[in-house]
């Protein structure tokens, strides 16, 4: 029997993995799940509107069979983890599985529909399970992985983020204490106290320009236009800082091609005996 | 007479060719055919003005000579199809031209005038015709072709992209979300449901910020600022892959001509012993 | 007196041109014309506030002293024109340098003031003066010449920004007929005609979004938002052109550098005989 | 004694000195002073909103006694200011100390607490003193420096920067002057005078667009259209200029590096005939 549940799981395992060889039930799996988290998160910005009670129900309907789902899918992936690492004891691999982020993320999705009835009289806000339920969007990460390129430049040029967002902070916190000195008294209303400052000063330098609050005395004009000048500073800067980045991370592939390449075309002649080296590149 | 219609389609196939050795009737009919686009889709914008009768007469009449000269333009093009391509049979090369992006924006720009004479019963709206009359624009495709650089950086870094557009999107919708239920109580008429807080959460991401909708509340001004930073975020990261694109498709074109110059310079002489020695670059 | 004249000349000639060689006289000159340029550009601006009779005359004065200086200014640079090229007949160096840029927006610049009063019938209205007035501001171009760069890179990527420029004018002419064909019947006023929505478009794309005029349906907002996220595209693919622009530039000057150095340092041997020979860089 | 005291400001100047090898009191005096400076500046923000007396009197508390510990740490600053330099005379070390931009930045801190007990009759404007204490933020750069290598950039260029902001002036002041003269008939209260125009050039130029203020005429939106399009481009200039700087920091390291490694990977041995052979690349 052993042999048959551990043909079984393998069996599985190849079926819930992402697909990248073609094999048709894998493929299926991958595309109903997908469908399932776009529809499970629309369905949490569909509950929002004025429905009629049967709508309602029927998301509630749709939103139990998503949540099964899941579940059966978090089950699963615990189940057939030991097939991602052979060597260690199947245990041990599928506690190291539930603690990634991936299968927290699962978890996480599906504990909204599990909590209220394993704990009946908590009853957290629906609000929040909402937020909760919208986590699952996160599942998709699985299935893409363009996304870590991003993060991983962000966090080679953590240094200079952190240094714009410092320089960002002082321009910010300096302009709408000064911008609130000057408006003040023109417009107690709009800008009532320093943090109303900030909320101008965040709009401006972001340049949304929402148009609920802006200077209009002289002084608080001048000094708003050049405050909306160095905004484009603040838009340049994380621009450059992220531009580097990508443009190191592509020199640094471009630069290893070269090596490779040079290894293989660099002959050079000892200037005493005049024969072929190998080249001093090779290790 | 094969030989003089031979000859005859020579010449038109000349005249029509988007030129570039200067042939002046060729040039002449460019200039005629592109102040023709220019003029109709201004007059797709003009005919939704309040007009007089005379002037919305004198406008179908221009529609009525704009779509005769671009179905004899069409019909000459296909005519001359077979001068693309001397080696294969005049039709084949004629149904692959039909079937080209060109030929089809071409037919595009024709049908919304002879459909409703062939099909007088089917009446589509006007304004899906309007619609269709503005794909001329893209005749003018013809005589650019600075266009398909950018759409080549764009396919390069379709990865890339896919996945800050992924990012975006998260962002956009736990935002979107997490403002509703912030502001959705303070203003409940503004923010009605998730869905507007999508859109402010399109307005203040993409920094557009028209002012229509935007939090009140202390919370939702401080949550609304964190976004309206992390907006920044959302142009420098296109960006920067883009640039990076081109810089990219730049350096190739730069290493291609640097190799092409190493090739020509590689032969040299020993100027102590007179024979010729292989350079270092050369395989 | 010939000799005298060729002198003063001479010192004329040095004092009034940009000074980088720390002369003070023309230190003095240069840092006069400046100031007068910014003080007379500024005069444009007061002029249209609400002024005493008074003020408005000392402005008239101020205006007349200004424009007798870079009268003054402009027959001093004609006369001694000739000093630029010796090698030439000293009217030819004159008719080229009235020919040139320069003098020509430093004729326009006087002109304003002279013109009524040799023509005094014609009285070119006073506000297509002003205008006139601002290109003063052009002057200063002599003291600066870091625009120049950016000249040269944005004529460098001339083929590139074009091509940008027609991908932005399909999409903005798309996208207006689309919201005035969506939003027209539920907001007439507002998108009365597809120009409005032109004007919308340009708003939306370019993220500046007044706020004066925006979708409110649904499918109106879905489609704006569609747009909004493209516009973010607007912003990225000029800004990749330039600074491609700026890149190729810096490493032009890089490459440059780095061949003299090659020149320098690259000694390779002889295979056949061992002895050192001349580097395959030099010529 | 002297020995005693010696060892006394050894032991405070390895407390008070930004903390990088994990001394716990060093640490713990970083946090301590970062935690203080942040309240600090909150407090000023604070301060502007209606609070009861209470709250208003523990406010005043707070910023006497952050007062004090930064004085406190000021004094400590100076009088440990020896250790920085040995080779020098202490008094010099502390002059050269007390005279230096975060030194100075520590005195404004702590002067608006001190200076109205030291001239009770001055009474220096509140308001004026909120602003002063807000430079406490700059205090923080003592334990970033990640803002340095911004400046760095921005300085290096400064002359393409001031190129482009010449051309943003010019493009202002000329946009603001036509959009004034275009729109002042229709629009007399909103365009009142040219000074009006610039405030609507800055927010469209910088794509901020309140929607204060923004044409009504056709001519004047077919202009605003053509200068908010132009607002790209001052969005896309700086943004170049101080890519190129990133990259050209970057690569300056970058081949900085590549330097050091070929000097150590140069000496080569013919395995021929066992020689040490010059590397090509060594001078």
């Amino acid at each position: 029997m052993s042999y048959l549940v551990s043909n079984l799981r393998k069996g599985v395992f190849r079926v819930i993995q992402p697909d990248s060889s073609g094999y048709w039930p894998s493929l299926l799996f991958d595309w109903m799940i997908t469908s399932l988290i776009v529809l499970s998160v629309a369905s949490v910005f569909v509950v929002t509107l004025d429905l009629s009670a049967a709508v309602r129900r029927a998301l509630i309907g749709f939103e139990a069979v998503a949540s099964i789902v899941f579940t059966i899918e978090y089950v699963l992936r615990i189940w057939t983890a030991p097939e991602l690492d052979s060597e260690r004891s199947p245990w041990r691999v599928r506690v190291r599985y539930v603690v990634s982020g991936m299968a927290i993320v699962d978890l996480l999705a599906i504990l909204p529909f599990w909590l209220p009835m394993l704990l009946p009289g908590s009853m957290l806000g629906m609000r929040a399970f909402r937020l909760v339920r919208l986590l699952r969007i996160f599942k998709l990460n699985r299935y893409f992985d363009a996304l870590s390129m991003i993060g991983e430049i962000v966090r080679d040029k953590r240094r200079e983020l952190i240094g714009s967002i410092f320089f960002v902070a002082i321009l910010m916190l300096v302009s709408s204490l000064l911008v609130y000195a000057v408006e003040h008294d023109a417009q107690p209303e709009a800008f009532r106290n320093a943090f109303s400052g900030l909320w101008w000063a965040v709009a401006t330098l972001t340049t949304v320009g929402y148009g609920d609050i802006y200077p209009v005395t002289a002084v608080g004009r001048i000094f708003g236009a050049i405050i909306a000048l160095l905004g484009i500073g603040m838009v340049a800067i994380p621009t450059s800082i992220i531009s580097s980045g990508f443009l190191e991370h592509m020199s640094n592939k471009q630069s290893k091609a070269a090596d490779t390449r040079k290894d293989e075309d660099t002959p050079i002649f000892c200037p005493h005996c005049g024969k072929r080296i190998l080249s001093q590149n090779s290790k």
